[in-house]
């Protein structure tokens, strides 16, 4: 079995040789951030994910997550592990400065998050939810609540969970039944059962801080009645000891496909007299506020899709260059050669890599504009980023999850028969990246979210934009005078083509066809995701042959960077104008086969 | 959990309706195969299928196959069924009548097959295997083997093997290490390991009859040196009656992503004096006899894709019609809705729908000219019926495969959050469905077949009589005077136009640029998998419109057709363009792309 190799060239290529680095250092508050410290803080992550997180990750496969009379025992080793993450101070990395937090740009640590996922995706969705949690108090809790839970909340001392679904309410928040009694003091009584929640009991931390959907009493139906709550596990002493056991047990654990490591609970609040809890923020606001944390969350997933991916490569690559099996298409010799030499081992190895980086990039481009957001001196330069960011998140989450399926599901079948034995691993990673398309909102979801709120809203201005930016690309690398540049120009001006066709359909039909529109909505997501994809490599491909003019030393490198966007631009984007087609033509197909024709 | 049904009306539409029926009625000795009595054929199947075999596959999943001292016990209730299966005659359905079979046509036993395969996959690869081991003994057994073994495997209260499989020797046979010393009786001892051998123990019968390659003293190296030799689990006595315990032993059984019903086995040949066996047909020509039996169960895979696939499109259509969430698009109403409704559901569902259809009639299509080779009176036909079929054989598996895969993972997606839990059951298809693009030749495997044997040798003319026979039906699409068959008609058009630019590149090409070709090799597979899925759904548009036109009864059902080919035409065939770009353009992106590039 290999283990997790945290790729750190590839992530120094997107840092720094796609200027990434660059962009943020120019922020306020950034200019410290030189490439020295960068590579130190990545080298350690790397460190921390291959030596402790990587083989924890097929113990907590197997073993998983154990629940007896409502406690819930992880895997061997996962409590060490956590103590050392803890200790590394590895959960403050973004979080901010003023409660403990390391302020770090998200382009850091999102690639800090991406060596989690890769190593051991169900140990990474602790802190990803803790810090989901954890931006919810900052963005609206009570100094109270901010300074009983943050502090040990961002030093990993504490967890976090979002307490979102219920049996009856899984996409569709607006069926949240659970209820809250206020006791006139201040605080509530929690009643109702949550399911699917990560990390919603374990052995890892004294204290979990659970954040709930609920309603008050009179609180109007639908998602304009639902508040948000925090109900510790044990309650906290005014001198921040721990008090009583709250209200809330967890009744059991899903019995899942994948991520067993991670303990997916079944929350009861108020069986006995309710679960103590306190207000985040005003009435009725919750879903706003949940919101806010769940474009969060819906980018770390995308990021979990980046992890899983690189992994199930680097797992098929090593298998390839190890396994011998027939000899050489076309040649004359018998030797027996290793199976990366044939060529469908090879596309499909190519297929895993350059969508892996692909979506890398993007991801870091979508981390620039989040740190420009927040820290850009200029207002209309925060706002045109927070646009770009909102209309990314759904293409990351979306897209970055069902590559991963499927490049997991490739990883499977370059190993052939041994793909499918449980022992060789790349099973594992193909059942746990499985849920990633599902939870934070299903990729029907996403694409329904993108054509709708983040295109046809602002009339498609946002998606014009990075249109524009597609095109300066490709102005340079029609002046970049190399063949391979060329092609990748032609590939990509074809695929805008079919993209700004789709975009064009969305806008002017969402409001006067949605259900057209919406039917199509997916397709337009893999459309959009792997145009996007593309430019992202076409400017590593830039980058690299820069590089390889200069006479760099890393030779190798390069050209591999250049070919494989090379691949790319001639085994993904020809797909584009077969999804445009979809998009703009199948909706009827679609709406007119009513329910009683299947 | 919703159970297996039966797909008894779609079947009974390719069979009349597509003329399949009437293809084979007109063959010799099938005379009397009236609808009636093939009707009550595929009637029993179904309930056996949906009471018996059915309700077994999740026990199946769950408990799994046990190892225990070299013996290996099948789940709960595995035996009972298995014994009321040979008890119906299932078994022979399709063996010939010479020692006991029942002499069915191929178009009807694929039908009941699939049934097989929807309700259990695991269970139904038992007789799939039986069947391969009874085709070797039947095509090249002595008379002794065929008297011995055939009645016994046919009845099926024996069931055979097919040992292949070592841990050097994979997809290349070539490596195949096992070796024989003869006798000097006849017999001879075997000596080797074999791994992933299906139902290689068992405790479903008395007796077990393997069918094991290995080499003989002196036999040439590579493929040219195996010879073909049935090894029983206990010897067989002069008057039938079983003799000693063989020396074949059952190591251990692997621990897979999914059919845990079906023991796979890893078998130690001679540990102690060597395994007593008989040779099959001729020294050294074990390979060819093999790949005569692969061929058939390489059919038979894909058939267990359309099984998985029509299974996994039940569970999701049952829980999309049944869970309720959201409100309908693009309404004013705020009512709560079956998820059906939701546009993006209902085109997953269709897309698993038309895709299991359409690979349904392209099998039956197949199955019809296994027939036709093998009993039409004229040896023209029989001649291109034969060469139709060694075509279309890869892409049955490799597309009926690759389609089950992405069938059972949409369906997950469907369920949402539920389809995650192993419970549901949803899961379990798509960890089921992972091995067939893996067995009997990966799908890299079946498009080099293709690609080499299928298309470049015969300078691609058993293809070009495909294609032609697509514009026959273009041309009836085209006259019919309907706009939703000219809809299809015009997709179907540019995406044969798309797979012949495809064709004429790998004729042109394949012998002096055979790994330039390869490396599309399965983008091709994928191309004309989803054009020949096409044309038999554009056959099912016509039929279905013809009934339409008659003023059928059955309003909804035809209504149905129609609009699911419709649904193919325009979100699946677009790809084609695209695909056929990928084969023509795409192989030297992926031959430059040097292993130390990687």
């Amino acid at each position: 079995m290999s283990e997790y190799s945290a790729p750190l060239r590839d992530m120094q290529f997107v840092l720094n040789e796609l200027g990434y680095l660059d962009q943020v250092q120019a922020l306020p508050g950034c200019e410290d951030l030189g490439a020295d410290l960068i590579d130190a803080i990545l080298g350690e992550a790397g460190k921390f994910a291959e030596g402790v997180l990587s083989p924890l990750n097929q113990v907590g496969d197997r073993e998983g997550a154990r629940w007896h009379d409502g406690e819930v025992s992880t895997a061997k080793g996962w409590q060490a592990a956590y103590g050392q993450f803890v200790e590394g101070g590895w959960n403050a990395l973004s979080c901010h400065p003023e409660f403990g937090g390391q302020g770090l740009p998200r382009l850091v640590s999102a690639l800090v998050e991406e060596m989690w996922n890769g190593a051991n995706v169900s140990f990474g969705l602790c802190p990803m939810l803790t810090r989901g949690a954890i931006e919810a108090i900052e963005l609206c809790g009570s100094p109270y609540l901010k300074e009983t839970y943050l502090p040990k909340m961002i030093s990993g001392e504490w967890t976090g969970t979002m307490n979102l679904t219920e049996p009856q309410a899984g996409s569709d928040l607006a069926a949240v039944r659970s209820r809250v009694e206020p006791q006139g003091d201040g605080t509530y009584r929690l009643f109702g059962q949550k399911i699917f929640i990560t990390y919603g009991e374990h052995d890892l931390t004294d204290n979990i801080v659970h954040l709930v959907l609920a309603r008050l009493p009179g609180a109007p139906e639908g998602v304009k009645g639902i508040s948000l709550f925090v109900v510790p596990k044990f309650l906290v002493n005014a001198d921040g000891s721990l008090g009583a056991r709250n209200d809330v047990r967890c009744a059991s654990l899903e019995h899942k496909l994948g991520i067993h490591g991670s303990p997916t609970a079944v929350l009861a609040f108020g069986d006995n007299d309710g679960a103590q809890g306190w207000l985040v923020g005003e009435e009725n606001r919750g879903l706003e506020y949940m919101f806010i944390m769940m474009n969060a969350a819906r980018f770390s997933v995308g990021i979990e899709g980046i992890g899983l991916s690189e992994r199930a490569y680097q797992r098929a690559l090593a298998y390839a260059r190890e396994r011998i099996q027939g000899t050489e298409a076309g040649a004359q010799s018998r030797d027996k050669v290793a199976i990366i030499q044939h060529p469908d081992v090879r596309r499909m190895l190519l297929s895993m890599k350059s969508r892996t980086e692909a979506m890398r990039a993007l991801a870091c481009e979508v981390a620039v504009a989040m740190d420009c957001a927040e820290r850009h001196p200029d207002l209309q330069q925060r706002q045109e980023s927070q646009a770009f960011v909102d209309l990314m998140i759904p293409v990351i989450k979306g897209c970055g999850t069902e590559n991963a399926v499927d490049i997991a599901s490739l990883g499977v079948q370059v190993h052939g028969g041994m793909g499918f034995i449980e022992e060789t691993g790349a099973a594992q990673h193909l059942r746990d990246a499985r849920i990633t398309p599902i939870y934070e909102g299903t990729t029907g979801i996403q694409a329904a979210d993108l054509v709708g709120r983040k295109i046809a809203r602002d009339g498609g201005q946002a998606i014009g934009l990075v249109s524009k930016r597609m095109r300066y690309t490709m102005e340079r690398l029609v002046w970049a005078d190399d063949p391979v540049l060329q092609d990748i120009a032609s590939a990509l001006a074809s695929a805008v083509v079919a993209l700004n066709a789709a975009v064009e359909f969305i806008v002017a039909n969402f409001k006067g066809q949605t259900p057209r529109v919406l039917a199509g909505a997916v397709p337009f997501l893999e459309l959009f995701g792997t145009v996007a994809g593309g430019w992202q490599l076409a400017r590593s491909a830039l980058a690299a042959h820069e590089r390889l003019q200069a006479g760099t030393t890393e030779q190798d490198f390069y050209r591999g960077k250049l070919l494989t966007a090379r691949f790319y631009a001639e085994h993904l984007l020809p797909r584009a104008e077969g999804l445009s087609r979809i998009v703009i033509q199948g909706g009827d197909a679609v709406l007119e086969m009513e329910d009683r024709l299947f």
